[in-house]
């Protein structure tokens, strides 16, 4: 029972996962920003009540945000089980597959946002998976859908088939080369766009990188998959080379970078999320283009170890408030503790 | 049989090691610098030959400089077995103890220098050894001595005892503080001096420093170490006062630094002299003042690697010229052998 962040997957060298969401909106009620307070927790509680009834998620964990304290969503938001906008909201509910691979959130943006992740790149189980999903709920609940615009979203740019497709990809020789800039400009005429999952500079933390489709309207769901499967592809072949570049040209430099990145993680006694998410990124590098070599079988991927290091999980574990010195206390023991042996 | 870089003594969380160094000279020669190659050759040969036949070195080890080459040379130097003003001699020899705590050197600035080297602060035991080997060498040869100025030497400044007594200490905190100028001038006020044992900076690769006497006419030999010994006892008191400072200002700080420092000279693929004697001097006071635990009995304490990283020695036992990318290498490779494992 992995999570998808715990798995390998189809070329996981580079992409970590691949992620479907459908937003999907009730006619009974107005769209989610203009729902009274007592209107969202009825359409969040006869919602989530009719979910809970159907055999289909019998073993699913439910969640309502009213007995949830703030460090419980974030680290939810943190293992990407729920959204940023979710977290925002004071009414909200969902649904939650054991393995965290699948989540139904209540009164996000629209009424219902499903989402789906698989481990690499295999969009077609992540859109299979969410699809059954889907058609499950549209039994128990009645969509806004229009035949002329598909299904009705708060937002225009999710009207149609309310998908958004992202491939999460690991590009530390791209951006260490500062090649995303031109690459951003080239995917957005295909109507994909790119961004940092983490932070918000030229280089996000960790170099873990979004890319999704824009636009929803007008194409099928395979289209829009075939799509970014197609430009994600090549990016992954750009990534590779890029890669194999660096570490030809420069062997020992490389296992150098690699190894003192392993040393530092391996008995720091404090670090910040900035420090851990680089020397992490050389890390899954190094490991992934065989630099370094891991002893044993090991349970932890480095992208699971960037969600663990987060701070909300971190005060989550030590199951109260902490100052940003001991938040970066306990990342580094986090790290020592989860890190791979290595050869 | 330990040497004394390998060995543990008084003091020696600051004070490496005491050195005693007595210059003296043969009424039968013309001074060093004054002598021709051919009399520089029969005085180096003959007194060899004379001390070679002595009880009290049979088990020494002898050389001669015709049959070392420039990385033996260099390697003794860096051992401290032997001079930097030697190693630029084309004719010379000497006997070494087999601990290489004792060390004569013949045809150095002056015909003759006894040199002997205690672990930790004991400059008494390194006075007696040289002083001992200095009255056997008495028996079986001439110094030129004058009743009024004593031991006559080829530089005036070693006229009268021709000894030099130094302690080699690390000044971390000290030098990491920028301390150590207003300390040069102060002791300098005692007859003292004090200099970078490696490099020629301000801060001192490693943070190891020399601080001797300048003075050797006027004075006996107890005084001369009697005056040395207070200074230099204080300035240990100094140092650590403010390792201590720096330690409980920010424990955690200084923690983590030692650590990481351990993690990068542990995992390091390669590596400069510079970084790997900045890492070492950390981790050697790490060590010093308990922020982290070696597990096992180690024979290797942190100035014997300071000494096995130089370049001359790397090469050694590479048993062939190194590129300076090689020396890198090899330099991280003989720290991960000999880094004592910790807790």
């Amino acid at each position: 029972m992995n999570r998808w962040f715990e798995a390998k997957g189809e070329n996981s060298d580079v992409v970590i996962s691949s992620r479907v969401r459908l937003a999907r909106n009730l006619t009974k009620y107005n769209f989610s920003h203009k729902l009274k307070n007592k209107d969202a927790k009825q359409m969040v509680d006869d919602t989530l009540m009719k979910f809970e009834k159907m055999s289909e998620f019998e073993n699913y964990n439910s969640y309502n945000f009213e007995n949830l304290d703030q460090f419980q969503k974030i680290a939810m938001l943190e293992r990407h089980v729920i959204s940023p906008f979710l977290t925002n909201q004071s009414i909200a509910a969902g649904l939650v597959s054991p393995d965290e691979n699948i989540s139904i959130m209540l009164n996000e943006e629209d009424h219902i946002r499903i989402q789906a992740f698989v481990a690499g790149s295999d969009m077609e189980t992540a859109y299979k998976n969410a699809d059954i999903i889907d058609d499950s709920l549209s039994n128990v609940v009645e969509y806004a859908y229009n035949s002329k615009y598909g299904y009705l979203t708060t937002c225009p740019s999710n009207v149609g088939t309310g998908m958004r497709a992202s491939y999460m990809l690991h590009l530390p020789a791209l951006s260490g080369t500062n090649k995303l800039n031109g690459l951003a400009a080239e995917i957005g005429r295909f109507g994909l766009t790119i961004r940092c999952i983490y932070g918000e500079g030229t280089r996000g933390l960790g170099d873990i990188y979004q890319i999704s489709n824009q636009v929803t309207l007008g194409f099928s769901e395979s289209e829009i998959i075939d799509n970014l499967s197609n430009i994600v592809y090549q990016i992954v072949q750009q990534e590779r080379t890029a890669r194999r570049q660096y570490i030809s040209r420069k062997r020992v430099s490389a296992e150098d970078v690699v190894y003192r990145s392993y040393g530092v993680l391996k008995y720091s006694r404090k670090i910040s999320i900035k420090d851990a998410m680089a020397l992490l990124s050389e890390l899954r590098m190094g490991l992934e283009q065989g630099l370094l070599k891991v002893t044993a079988k090991h349970g932890f991927t480095i992208y699971s170890i960037m969600i663990g290091i987060q701070p909300a999980n971190l005060q989550l574990i030590a199951e109260r408030e902490l100052t940003e010195e001991e938040i970066d206390i306990e990342r580094a023991k986090f790290i020592r503790e989860n890190l791979p042996l290595i050869q």
